[in-house]
């Protein structure tokens, strides 16, 4: 029972370039791919009320709307937990307007995350979060980095799975494949082999270079209004057929160290039984998964915890051929945040829309529901995408 | 046309003691605050899947889940803009209920407002927000101060309406008499006088030591849920029959100098017009009003652009002793944050519930409707609330 399912439709989708150093501020990146949005979904900034973004994100959704020209807003609100809000400023946006707080919403996600701040430092550069209080514990023993929590929790996994890492590198391998083909990746016309995989440098064990999602500058802007309102404009609606969030027992942010069992993500099954409740669907309804990918064994645990398999089981479906675009469950078409671009999840929603609407340059066939997920290892959330 | 009017209700409220200097950590306060008002509802944590805070609170809500024996949560998000959320919060909370993204969400802001981050510094101290574009401008000419910010629209103010210092000290009176009833006041059985305010020293012209609220540690929280939960609950629901937050045109945080017109509230006026059309109601139906009041101008202003008067009448309303607990719009009678407790807002929300309830310490006569408002300068938030 859910007053969101199917209220709200993304109507317009917006991008700047993804690159290694933008040239410009936060603020502009995020007018931009905003400006990109609204033109997409046939709107202007004066019919914009309502804005959502990133509890990291540098730019004030004020800033933003003076910088645009929009009049007054009725909605604003930041959700944190970096990378976990990718589908949470989604939600809220369904919500304003499923509640009619709001009629047009933007969600954006801008950052030099390159040229800036590079997140990929955790703790070992600029403080990214105020999210201190278990890091005293870590610190003292050199974990200082999203790789380096990441890794405590991928060894366990693989240990306990049996999936070994030329199955991070077949995930890799086909992700690098997707963008090799998309013009907007970072990674367009650079496939990746295994061997290429296998012969790269341990970041953090057992996570090697090619493991690890990139590091971007640039700004992803989605626009959210009422499924009515979004029939009348110029795109195809993606109706936001779900949309949650999720914490889990013993939540913290990438360091849920304290768990009985650390290679399972309880926040992500909050999220997926929320979302197939919602929908109305089940996994295997899905027709392509924008999952987050900011490390290769992050995509196979949510394999798992959004239920497409059994515990362990998500190294099979990997090399069973699955995540390629003509298998069972396409997984990033875009290429991801590995091969595409890293806009903490943003740009994986941008795909999920174009994915509904038809005209990717990886496009699925016969696409009904699309899933598109958000940060692991943190409170987290999910959409289910699918046209009206 | 509102999906929130009605909803959701506030079923419990908790509080710490107010004090200069709390001895313990904003978690614990956090911790405690939320306790308090879970008990007051007759709900424990397992019951909370949902909490919102203020983004410049300085405690996490996985980390207050964790430390208070919390379930999995369905619903986070913060709002931003310092005492501007106050509301915003509670907004957020009916529009989970609303929507059923959760069930029973807590709403907390805790500081340890004296002791510890001092918010009265500006940027003189810590800087507290990121926020910082625009500031660049102000800062050169020695506008370091949430004072200093005010102190220009308040002059401004006090030209253009002929209202004066001697109308500043009525207030400022009048909530210290309010306060001086109250046990959890600061300034319990510490009236003011009008000479004594008067008498006192300026902190940016025109506005005196008393015409600025305190500086506090403490914390307080209030549950959310539905109203046909809240039936069944500890406490008589108290109503949410209005929720909204708005920014107006040139918006910046509390340095909006760009308006043409420096001596009024836009946004104030956009929470207003939704909160009227939400709860179906006039200015003149409002039986009490809790009015943020971080400096007394602040509260001029909001009675003009919340429709109480015309413009540049709020003194006169003053002067007719409007404000009194018998009065015919009684105002802040916890004594408000100038004399109870600066909790950025959040204790008004806990007096407007217990004037709905009915056992304030001065509580007013005949209530049916209570407005609560949020900071004033910055983006902002009301709400209407009532009995059920």
């Amino acid at each position: 029972m859910s007053g969101l399912a199917g209220r709200a439709a993304i109507a317009g989708i917006g991008q700047t370039e993804f690159s290694k150093r933008s040239g410009r501020s936060e603020l502009q990146l995020a007018a931009e791919c905003t400006l990109a949005a609204l033109r997409d979904a046939g709107l202007g900034p004066r019919d914009v009320d309502g804005f959502v973004s990133f509890s990291l994100d540098a730019v004030d959704e004020i800033e933003l709307a003076r910088t645009l020209g929009c009049g007054d807003l009725t909605f604003f609100a930041v959700v944190p937990h970096g990378g976990g809000a990718a589908c949470g400023v989604v939600q809220q946006a369904a919500m304003a307007v499923a509640t009619g707080v709001a009629d047009v919403v933007v969600c954006w996600r801008a950052l030099n995350g390159r040229s800036g701040q590079r997140y990929s430092q955790g703790v070992a550069g600029q403080i990214v979060t105020t999210d201190l209080v278990h890091w005293g514990w870590y610190m003292p023993h050199g974990l200082f980095t999203p790789a380096s929590w990441t890794a405590i929790v991928a060894r366990r996994y693989l240990h306990e799975t049996g999936a070994t890492s030329e199955d991070l590198g077949r995930i890799a391998v086909t992700l690098r494949r997707h963008a090799a083909r998309n013009p907007n990746a970072f990674f367009h016309g650079r496939p990746l082999t295994l061997e290429e995989h296998q012969a790269s440098r341990f970041i953090a064990e057992p996570l090697r270079l090619y493991d690890c999602c990139q590091e971007t500058d640039g700004g992803v802007a989605v626009v959210v209004t009422s499924l009515e309102r979004a029939r009348d404009l110029a795109q195809p609606p993606a109706v936001i057929r779900a949309a949650a969030v999720g914490a889990g027992p013993d939540q913290e942010v990438m360091t849920s160290f304290y768990r009985d069992d650390l290679a399972e993500l309880p926040e992500v099954r909050k999220v997926a039984a929320q979302l197939w409740a919602q929908a109305g669907i089940a996994p295997s309804d899905v027709s392509c998964a924008v999952l987050y990918d900011a490390f290769t064994p992050n995509l196979l645990m949510q394999l798992e915890a959004y239920g497409f398999c059994g515990r362990g089981e998500g190294k099979d479906l990997v090399r069973e051929g699955w995540l390629e675009l003509d298998g069972r469950l396409p997984v990033n078409p875009h290429g991801g945040q590995i091969g595409e671009a890293y806009i903490h999840g943003m740009n994986g929603v941008a795909e999920g829309v174009r994915q509904i609407r038809g005209g990717s340059v990886n496009q699925v066939r016969r696409v009904e529901h699309v899933l598109v997920t958000a940060g692991t290892g943190v409170p987290t959330s999910g959409l289910v995408l699918g046209p009206a």
